[in-house]
């Protein structure tokens, strides 16, 4: 359902000819109302792929009618000629679906510094406004695609209203944001303020806090267009908790599809002094090349994850840090703790509780292992 | 020659068992003055060994006479008895010298969390003395190693005066330091002030410098013991130029030997607005996956390295970023430059040039590629 699943949404998804192996590369997202509110979060990356830039400047009205999104490309590092690409692509929507260019978000996912077949572009753009559906939001969540092995898509439904959305990315994935193409569609009738309001809110314990590689992409665009074809107001806390389902949903499908990991790795910081402190300790061993190695393996090797640890600011006591792997607390006071032998690694998911001993606060990380297959997947072809 | 290079030293290398393996385990090197001046430089990592908890108390006083270390076990997140451990070596040391056990630094590696053997290890010390030579540097070199594939030493000889050392040191190397036991001895002689400021100023642009996988070790210990056996005392600068020399050779040996490396990776960042700036570039560079699993592939993929620029704070506009692989500038302006075909990425030594157009300062990180053998050896078994 994805995208199309709120009322008030059209899409469609085909293959427009960018990649060259012909699979579907190019997805159009529209909003036909009655209302155009939208938000958006776009990378922290301080180089910002030129869609990025576009969008940036339309999200500041409040108001999408249309999002483009292709993959086989990413605009980024393209200089004027990919600026003016994207721009020629928001033309192109707008003129088909008779609206203004500065009504069309796009988003753009695949190699950093090529730029884009605009000749095969431009024409798939037109095809796919022929072939916007209300039934269109699968093939879209196909379209954006690049190393993903499955398309990810997430719906909630409430007392007559629904939030619903798509999202591709399978590497680069670290907090702020990932490398990720998310479009959350809704149908209750919220404000563009509160739309900013609960996304940033919902990313910032999602897709933020997911960190496949600790490599942050150019081109993170996550989208949130509400229609209000449903008629209804919800309560704020009450949309904003159904829009966090829906992130956290995708960014957990994100992680299960992570380029060539093994496992998945849920690390819980517990008793943290703050959630800043729980957040960076996550982070730091997350980003742990020698622990992500050693799960893969199904090594409990606790003493890299308190060698992470200690590469922090956070608050601790080295002498009262307790590790859990999957629940058997390996790690005490510092020190040795349980058995690491009844320690069983064997299933995809895999937990590290981390507890600080500093205080009440908490936050989960997600990551992935290390593995021969990231290195293949990253090595032998650009990407 | 190694540490027994400079007059006043004498060293060993022995097997005690701590290796089930049987190979040399364990090295003492000893001052025999007449001065016994010492300085030491430390992990960061808040979670610190046993043996560097020990070593930095052992250093306030600017004296050392001995060292002991040891491969085959870290003894770090080992609790009181870990920490017992090290002082009952240290007095082990001290009693068969008959010295001090306060003169006695001693330095571990290997596995996080586990206990020593201490009824191989003191014997082995008292078999380390027995063995005590002025030849014995390159025995005490052989003993540090862990998955080390050589032994690494280095000499400079000046005017009457000598700086030699040893070093080991294969995977966890981060700045901060890299996992690694250096140490350094000079017959020169010097005040412990001046030996500080040396081997810090030395340490800062080489040790700090190298940055294989991002790791940061519990263990990290980098020791300059003098002896003044040569009746010298070089001008300061001299001497401090002495050391960083000897420390880029070891830093550089380090890399070279890094686990499952098959690149060493030079990244120079020129133009930065600050030291600081060009440093930060330079790690942020050094630490990206995809990146390093790019160049293990020998593909110039420059947009990993714009999107590892993105992520800093460092002062610079993207549209005036330049990247040069192996002197091709395969990126001006923050957009396509030469031809990547150009790239030659063959040999075993690649070079990043990083231009951020902000300045003038500049800074070289040396850092390894990410390959399929890095995650075997660090997922094959604990480590």
């Amino acid at each position: 359902m994805s995208v199309t699943a709120a009322k008030g949404f059209t899409a469609a998804g085909i293959a427009a000819g960018i990649k060259e192996n012909g699979n579907p590369d190019l997805a159009l997202v529209v909003n036909t109302g009655p209302r155009r509110a939208a938000a958006g979060v776009f990378t922290s990356n301080r180089v910002k792929a030129a869609p990025v830039l576009w969008s940036e400047q339309v999200l500041k009205t409040g108001e999408v009618t249309a999002v483009v999104l292709n993959s086989g490309g990413a605009n980024a590092c393209t200089g004027p000629k990919g600026f003016q690409d994207t721009h020629a692509t928001a033309e192109k929507a707008a003129e088909v679906l008779r609206i203004g260019a500065g009504e069309v978000a796009v988003a753009s996912t695949g190699l950093i510094g090529v730029l884009l077949p605009m000749d095969k572009l431009l024409p798939g753009v037109e095809k796919a406004v022929g072939e916007l559906s209300q039934h269109g939001g699968e093939k879209a969540a196909i379209a954006i695609k690049t190393t993903d092995t499955v398309h990810k898509t997430s719906v909630v439904t409430k007392d007559g209203w629904t939030v619903g959305g798509m999202a591709k990315g399978a590497g680069m994935l670290a907090p702020g944001l990932a490398t990720m193409l998310v479009v959350l569609t809704t149908d209750a009738d919220v404000s563009s303020a509160d739309l900013d309001k609960a996304l940033r809110g919902a990313t910032r314990v999602t897709f933020d806090r997911v960190d496949s590689d600790g490599c942050m992409s150019t081109n993170d665009t996550v989208l949130l267009l509400a229609s209000g074809a449903a008629g209804v107001t919800p309560a704020y806390e009450e949309f904003a908790e159904a829009v966090r389902e829906v992130c956290d949903d995708l960014a957990r499908q994100l992680i299960g599809d992570a380029e060539g990991a093994s496992k998945d790795i849920r690390i819980e910081v517990v008793n943290a002094a703050s959630e800043d402190d729980a957040v960076e300790v996550g982070r730091s061993i997350a980003r742990n090349n020698l622990l992500k190695c050693a799960i893969h393996g199904e090594d409990p090797n606790w003493g890299r994850v308190l060698s992470a640890i200690g590469t922090t600011k956070a608050a601790f006591d080295p002498d009262r840090l307790n590790v859990a792997i999957n629940g058997i607390w390996v790690c005490k006071n510092g020190s040795v703790g349980e058995d690491r032998d009844l320690v069983d690694m064997r299933y995809r998911e895999v937990t590290i509780t981390a507890d600080l001993s500093a205080g009440s606060e908490k936050a989960v990380i997600w990551a992935n292992d290390l593995t021969a297959d990231y290195v293949h997947e990253n090595s032998a072809y650009s990407s």
